[in-house]
Parts: C-alpha cells; structure tokens; sequence
C-alpha cells in the first residue's frame, strides 16, 4: 500500500513534540510542556449568553453553511479592532480562516513551489515547519538576538539566493513573544524587514498569536501597518487568532494582506473546508460586537502575568547559577539555556522521573540541532505547581551539571 | 507579484458556480441553484439545551484544543453508528475532519503526487474537483447510468493506463443520490468496485453526505462494508458528515479507513488546522450520546420527502414533454435533461429574467462539455414556491424549445 502514498505523503512524520506530549499527560506530572491557554481564562459565561442567543434568535444563519471568506460580522469587527494597532483596510483584505494554521496552510499552497526557500528563525513555530515540510519547501534558517530575527544575516541570504537564482520567497516571523525563545522583533527591525520585502520581493507572513497578550514594556507597531495592504499592493500579510485570546476549542483565525494573495487563499480554503464554523464565528462576533473584549483581555494578562512572574521568581531562586533564560514581555513561553554540552532530551527523561516536564529545544529547530535549551509553558498550572515544578526541576539540572563531562 | 505564486496557486480561479450563486442571490428569484439544507431542518432547541450544558459543565474540555484525530466522544459515537451499516472498525481507522471536504483534501495531499490519475464520474462533487486541481492530477472521466457510475468502463481505463504505466490511483464516488445527477450506485457494482480495487491497487474514496437522506427504496450496503479496513488492510476510505442531516455550520465530518492511512490524515489536518472546533464537535457528540438523531432524521426525511414530491409532481405538469428527469430517492437534488442542443447556460440567464434559477450541469463536468442538462435543489424554498418556480421554468423551457435552431 506505502507505493500508492503521495511524496508529500511519506515524507510525514508523526511529530516528535507528540510523542513527548503522551509522556507528560500523566495527571501526576507537573508540566510546563504544553502550549495551552489556561481554561480559566475561557469566557465561558459570556460565551453561553452569547450561544443562547444566537440559536434562539438567529439558528437559521449560524447553523448553515457561510461564504468562504468568512462571517460579515466577525470580519468587520476584526477590522474595527485591527484599525486600533493602525491597520486601516477593507473586506477584500481580510479572510476568516480555521484558525492561524489554516492561514499558514494556504499561503503555503498558493505561493510556495516545491524547492522554494523560506527564511526562519532557527527555531520556530513547529506548525509552521510541518506546512514547509508538505509543501517540499527549503528552510533558510536566521539566528535570532533579544530583539528578534537577525536582520543583517537576513539580508546576507537574500543577496545569496538572489545571486544563485534561488530567491527566498517568504519570511516567516512571529514578531511578539516569539513561540518558542519568548522574543520579541524591535521597531527598527520591523520597519528594515519591511523595506526589504520591497527591494527584494518576498513576502512576510507576520504571524501574531501573543500580541494581545502583553504583560511589560511598550507594544510595538505590528509589521503590517508599516506596509498596509491597498488593492493588491504590500507584501505583509497578517496572521491572527482567538486561540491565544478567547479560546482555541473555537477555531477562528484570520488572514489579512494584498487583496490578490486573499483571493486567491479564499480558493484555497473552499478545497480545505469550504467555510469555517459558521456557529463559531458568530460565537465571536457576538463576543466582539457586545464589547467584552477589552475588560476579558485585561482579566487574562493579570492572569498570566502573574504566572510568569511566579515562574520566574522561582527560577531565580531554584535554578542553577550556569543556567540563563529569556525574560519575555509577553505570551506564553519562557525559554531556557543551559550551559553547552547539556542535552535537554537526556534531561526531559531525568525530569520526567521526578514528575515535571518541559519541551527540548531541538524540536523547535528547523535544521541545526540546539542540544542545551528547553522550553517552559507558564499559563497552566496552579502556582504551588509552578512552585514545586520549578524547584523539582532546579534539583534535576543541578544534578545533570554536576555529571563529570 | 504574481510571480510569486506558486503554480498551484496560479491554477485556482473562481468558481463558476460562485458567480452564478451571485445571481441567484436576490430575495425575488426562486432559487432551486443552492445546495443548502433548509434551516427549518436544523435541530436548534436541542442544540441550545446541549450548549448551554457543554458551556456550564464542561467548559474546561469544549472550549480546550483537542486532538488532532478528534473528540473521543464523537469517535465513539461514530463508530457506534457506523456499526448500524455493518462497519465495524476501531479508533485506529477514524480521524474527524473538518466538514467533509477537509477529508477529500487531506486524501488527495497524501495520495497525489502531480500527473496521479483519477476516476470520477463525468459530472461530479465540485469540492472534489477542486482538490484535484490544486493537487494538479489527472481526471479520468467515466459514464453514469440509472445505476451509477459505469464498471465496465471503468475497468477498461483501468487496463489502458496500467499498461501505458500511469494507473489510476483513485476512484471517487459518491454512491447515494449522487450530486448532481441523483444516481445511486447498484450493490453490484459497489461489490464489483471494491474487487477491482484490490486487483487494480487503487483507492476508492466513498463520499456519502447523502446517505442517511432516503425517501424511497431499499438501502444498499457501504462500499466500505465489502472493504472493511482492519489494521492497514482495505483500500476503500469513507466519508461521512454532519451538514446535511445536523448542520453545515457546524463543520464536522468524518473519514474511515486504512490505519496507515487515517494517520497520514492526521498528520496533513496538523498542517490544515491542528484540530476541528472542539465545541461543535462537542455539541454533535452530545447530540447522538442522547440518541436525538433517529427522531430528528425521520423528521428531515419526511420533510425532504415531500418536496422532493412536489416538485416531481410540478415537474411531470409543467415540463414540456421533450424534457427528461432522473427521479432520486434520496439526497437533495433533481437532474433535468433536455433535447440535444439546448444550451442551459443560455436557458439560465432567460429564467433568471422570469425570477427563477438552476445551475447549469457543465459546472459539475469534468472534462467533456455537457451543455444540455441542470441540476435542480427541491430542498430549500417554500412549497408555494416549489410549484410557482416549476411553472414559470416550465414556461422558459418550452419557449427556448419552441425557437428555430
């Protein structure tokens, strides 16, 4: 039967992070592996007023099928909310999508040909590098400093591939608290990449799953609005979610950007799934329309600020003196360096016997292998957890750099 | 820009059939052009009970990212169901998709390699034509009668491209009340299909919306009933939804199949959207756990029934005697043909002038020119204007009849 899968087909490998997930579901186990919000900050009473409403007043809508391009109201609320970060444009720049993913998926297919080249930080989003991987795509991997992606080095690949007739045709960035180093792309930086994109012809797909969510230092302009889709005009287009923000169960991202690259990822989508959840969407734009954002956003930052603080207090107090970790403004994510030679898979396995488990950078990378540094999720856990997890897993890397090398 | 596109991304246009939607779009023309369910089938009361509980209860779980495989209830569920048909598989063999075009997306990425050939009928689903585009395969089309789709025929070209060395990887049918046709396929040739299947090597996708929506006649059997997958043994793959009998706004579907295969799925759905919305499949689990779906099925297919009867009924009285009909027994969808030579997409743009409207069948073609056929949809207006819209397209048929040629 494997001669009658596709190329693409067999070059599918169920995903490492996946099988470290299984190990770490046991309920005993404290874990900062997942990626999850914390379902606390579901808005679960609003969201039932809302979903009584709307199958009382409007079931004839919400419950059949909708245009590909998604909900009137939940696009025009999107934009409305999109004109505050100084992103101004219409209903031909704007597409409702399953999620981010969904957005990652389409621009994959209807822009990348297989060989083509993407840059990326080292490590980055895996649902990123799986649609790479579908579409026999080639990473060009850029390594990153605390204010984001390497822009110079960027510039020196553009120039290479340029050279060698091999253009990169996409830069991928998740600009604000970056998944998985926490990692935030500066001002100048954004507005450099945006003057390349031109120079160059490539186009930037500024993914943006955390940028609600800040919990220190100032917001910086999303990349987008240095570059504002007109017609068919820019080269940005922006990836957002409510996954992050309201909740995940509900899949609804949106995709916004030149109106030629939207339409085009508008036929995409009608071979993917033809429309998104229709009930779902309404769901949300209800929940937008009604204004319960702001105040909901403000609950979940408190929320979450606090649980990184306590994460990072305690690794202050409990982590060994050779480690170092990012200090994040925001998301979800703290990402963690041990000193060189450490291999954090070995550890994940010494942690895991002591009930705490993280995610080891490796699975991140695109294609360097980065032994000694690990990611840890803070939204989820109670604060004794993140207490006792921190100091748990403070005793198990203390014991690891102790080892004779 | 559009250099920058990717080749699939440059075969995608708009569908025709979008446009002339647009035109049927007015609130004064009687549309028998749509596929849609009529709203006044969707459960809503139950749905409303079921959210409210989901959201007070539950909301920790429904509003949480799921699995990519899907919502364990609604597998189970499922399954359950599916035993009813004689199908009897395990978790291994089921991934939820989102909506039922996500897993004929989803097959054809792990299946088609660019050039793949694939049988279908000469008119077919749209949304499945769709995918072979952008998976930029080859479609093999084949006749239909009162039976279904041709096996001799099939087996003929099944014969040729093996010995020019391009064999046919797929089969795609959809065996009940066809869309467009209405055509349902014999349980001998659903036997005869899944023999040449394991001679020819090939898979048989068996796309069944329709299915649970019989007004008359006996049921036939599964495909995959013949073809049970056990393991990574069977080359049949169902696909199943909930949008024509539940709802299409609650975008869930189903498929069944080989193991090796439903994991490919599950991988390629990681790069389409992680998960299908947690919530609606929550509510769908929910819906058959209570065991509403018999009651509410006998409900619709009453209700579909009798349309379906009204309009044959005006049909046999307002047609012109030269015009021809399939009589389904099921599904949504009415099949007219009319003396060689008519050219309905003409025929349209004069009924839509009378404020009546169809879809034209060289829409569904694959690659011959069918110019004398429409597809008619009986499950959406009012019975007035059942009867009402069978008349005045009685009145354009004749008139276009009557003209010289």
């Amino acid at each position: 039967m494997d001669d009658t899968i596709s190329r693409r087909g067999s070059s599918l490998r169920s995903s490492e992070i996946r099988e470290i997930l299984k190990l770490t579901l046991k309920p005993e186990i404290i874990s900062f592996a997942s990626g999850l919000p914390n379902p606390e900050a579901f808005p679960h009473t609003e969201l039932r007023k809302i979903s009584d409403y709307l199958l009382r007043e409007k079931y004839k809508t919400v419950l059949q099928y909708g245009i590909t391009e998604g909900y009137n109201d939940l696009r025009e609320a999107i934009l409305d909310r999109m004109k505050r970060y100084k992103v101004d444009v219409t209903l031909d720049n704007i597409i409702i999508t399953t999620a981010a993913q969904q957005g990652l998926a389409a621009l994959g297919l209807v822009i990348l040909n297989p060989g083509d080249k993407i840059a990326v930080s080292y490590t980055t989003f895996l649902g990123m590098l799986t649609v790479f991987s579908l579409m026999e795509s080639v990473a060009v991997p850029l390594s990153m400093d605390e204010n984001g992606l390497n822009i110079d080095e960027l510039e020196n690949r553009l120039e290479e591939n340029k050279k060698k007739g091999t253009p990169i045709k996409i830069v991928y960035v998740v600009p604000n608290f970056q998944n998985p180093t926490g990692v935030t792309l500066s001002e100048q930086r954004r507005r450099r990449l945006v003057e390349l994109a031109g120079e160059y012809n490539f186009f930037i797909i500024e993914d943006d799953p955390y940028g609600e969510l800040r919990y220190s230092g100032d917001p910086i302009d999303m990349i987008i609005s240095f570059d504002m889709p007109k017609g068919n005009e820019g080269n940005t287009i922006y990836i957002g979610t409510f996954s992050k923000t309201i909740a995940p169960g509900l899949r609804i991202g949106w995709a916004v950007g030149p109106e030629n690259l939207i339409r085009k990822m508008v036929i995409a989508k009608q071979a993917f799934d033809l429309c998104t959840d229709t009930f779902s969407q309404a769901l949300i734009a209800e929940y937008l329309k009604r204004g319960l954002m702001d105040d909901h956003n403000e609950r979940i930052i408190n929320l979450y600020r606090h649980k990184r603080d306590v994460m990072l207090e305690n690794m202050d107090k409990y982590f060994p003196a050779e480690v170092t970790w990012i200090r994040p403004d925001g998301g979800l994510y703290l990402w963690v360096i041990l000193p060189k030679g450490t291999d954090t898979k070995e550890l994940l396995r010494k942690a895991v016997e002591k009930k705490v488990a993280f995610i080891p950078g490796h699975v991140f990378a695109t294609d360097i292998k980065i032994q000694n540094t690990f990611r840890l999720n803070f939204s989820c856990e109670s604060d004794e957890n993140i207490v006792e997890g921190i100091k748990r897993l403070g005793e198990v890397i203390a014991a690891e750099l102790k080892k004779p090398k």
